[in-house]
């Protein structure tokens, strides 16, 4: 009888694995395994659950080394008298009980293993023991990173796994990322998310006017400036779509998006992560302003000589060098980077390559 | 005799403090409240240990509505018979016990609380009690959003907070970061960092040679692929000096920042975060090879003919287009976005703006 029968064939989404480690990966070779989705599943490991297995005994890739390497963690293999057995499907199983008392996982295609954040054992003793069961395993199976997903409701698991000597790796409101390196060599898992990206839009009409707010939580430092509509942009949304759903939300204005004029990079921002802002040029497609009450003060058209005229702008380098970059793309004298999609035969996804295109038809400098 | 005299002065750096809003806030001015640092920090609260405050009642913010909007949790105020004592000076206090039940804890310019993580109760017990009483007192306070820092060291009090209603904001290797938004409007707490950020660099000689390497890790996809030296940058580091360190790192070649030429968005690269890779455009300050042993597997300088011709390359789309134009960069056929340090008057920070400079001596398109 094969355990895998007995397995749960539900694993994390695709997208919820990482491959590779942070600076030997390359963003486009990352996502390789397995087509559009970008990663392979290989083989699942699996509690059994009362399955009684016929398994043998394997200690070909337990080395010692790694095993005194976490001399500090207890193991079950280790702790106890029970005989643990390595089954040929890659179950770990307890001779003595007939039990499997392993974690559900999934080994990834990096040697790495992540277990099944669905089907944790609802008792924190069980999963417990089952955490030092699998640890043991997995480390005898020469496995390197290992992913442990823990739901916000199954916080009271968080101090188990840090006792077992995982770490944190990221947090979403749903759940904590933690991981745990095997290897003795320093860790290859990927880092966490690094930086926030904003986009601040310059939209001007016909008219020579632009788009500008007053933001209702403003600082001392802004009061009373009409600026340029800018927001985050959400961790999985295009530039060119959030800088022109931003706009919206907080104008009530339509807009197209023509180009990235420049960026700015500001580090340590919050929590030490850093900022990139992108400043894009906007055509509106529409006029009618609609103010967005919870963010924005007011917002209206703004004869552009008028807007220059602010002492925030004028006084301040940078807001200055944004606008006279924006006005010169106006007077055709500059030319920003446009979007293009294109799709790597590497990880077979589509993605957005920003580039200035200096072509006759652009109207940029050069053509 | 004043509770404050008997407070930590000790608080969270000033960097790890979040000010405004996600969509409510710009790049531009969110840091605009203390100078160089771009914080200020307001008052203190903080538990008194053991002092008997003269304290007067005060419910002056305290409404009925905020108290119910918690009305899941049951905290101390409601739960116990205890009068509760806001003193003046914003230290909450029971009359019976003359002592001060609250966490140590820093008021920020939102009108938000941010606890002393280097301070908090050694009890799990003595700190469930107090975050109830803090809760509470905040709430009265008409407080609005409150971060609690847990350092994995005191992982046991994960479950505790989550069972008063905080959420998981983000985690780093060190330590969770939890919050709690008391006003009944949606959040305006700003969101986790959403992107990583990856630099490519095209280095070329004076012989028309790329450097070029092959990854240690690497996918079927990608085998025996001769491919630009890229990485990650760190979380507070420059895409300028990123970029040198990680060529420098796999192949130990010195250079120097030309431009970003290119840069490439990808989306739901991993863990639903998304993915920015710059390409840059270097200049070879050094000769002498010395392969990075962990990472890569080999480097070296090779003809761009040859280079140009790995099936690799000529076959896929997005490096095919990547490689054109840093051919065409290298032809002054084409002008990146080079770097210009800037300081804004809004938050005293400097920062870094990327922009194309179209002037005669920058030997660009238009010159």
């Amino acid at each position: 009888m094969e355990c895998k029968l007995f397995c749960t064939k539900k694993s994390m989404s695709v997208s919820e694995i990482v491959c590779l480690g942070k600076t030997m990966s390359n963003s486009f070779d990352r996502w390789t395994g397995g087509g559009s989705n970008g990663v392979e599943l290989a083989r699942q490991f699996c509690s059994c659950r009362g399955v009684s297995l016929k398994a043998s005994y394997s200690t070909t890739r337990k080395s010692k080394s790694s095993m005194e390497w976490i001399g500090q963690n207890k193991f079950a293999v280790e702790s106890n008298s029970t005989n643990w057995i390595i089954g040929t499907n890659g179950v770990i199983s307890s001779s003595s009980l007939g039990e499997c008392y392993l974690l559900d996982a999934t080994e990834d295609n990096y040697e790495g293993i992540i277990v099944d954040p669905e089907r944790l054992p609802s008792n924190p003793n069980t999963f417990a023991s089952r955490l030092q069961s699998s640890l043991a395993s997995w480390i005898s199976k020469g496995k390197k990173g290992i992913w442990l997903k823990l739901p916000v409701e199954r916080s009271e698991l968080v101090p188990i796994a840090v006792k077992e000597g995982f770490q944190y790796h990221h947090a979403e409101r749903e759940y904590i990322m933690m991981t745990y390196w095997i290897p003795q060599e320093p860790s290859m898992l990927p880092a966490n998310a690094t930086h926030q990206v904003g986009v601040g839009g310059f939209v001007i009409n016909d008219n020579n006017e632009v788009l500008v707010v007053q933001e209702k939580h403003c600082t001392p430092a802004c009061a009373g400036l009409w600026k340029l509509p800018t927001g985050f942009i959400l961790e999985s949304e295009e530039i060119f779509t959030g800088v022109v759903r931003e706009v919206k939300e907080e104008t009530g204005i339509d807009t197209e998006f023509v180009e990235v004029v420049a960026f700015r990079h500001a580090l340590r921002v919050a929590f030490e992560k850093s900022d990139l802002l992108f400043i894009c040029m906007l055509r509106p497609l529409s006029t009618q302003i609609k103010v967005d009450d919870l963010e924005i003060k007011d917002a209206k058209w703004m004869p552009l000589t008028e807007f220059l005229k602010q002492p925030h702008i004028r006084g301040d380098r940078m807001f200055k060098k944004i606008i006279d970059i924006c006005i010169a793309r106006l007077g055709k004298r500059y030319c920003g980077l446009s979007s293009h999609r294109v799709t790597s035969k590497f990880d077979g996804k589509s993605s957005t390559l920003y580039y200035n295109v200096v072509e006759p038809e652009d109207n940029c400098p050069g053509s």
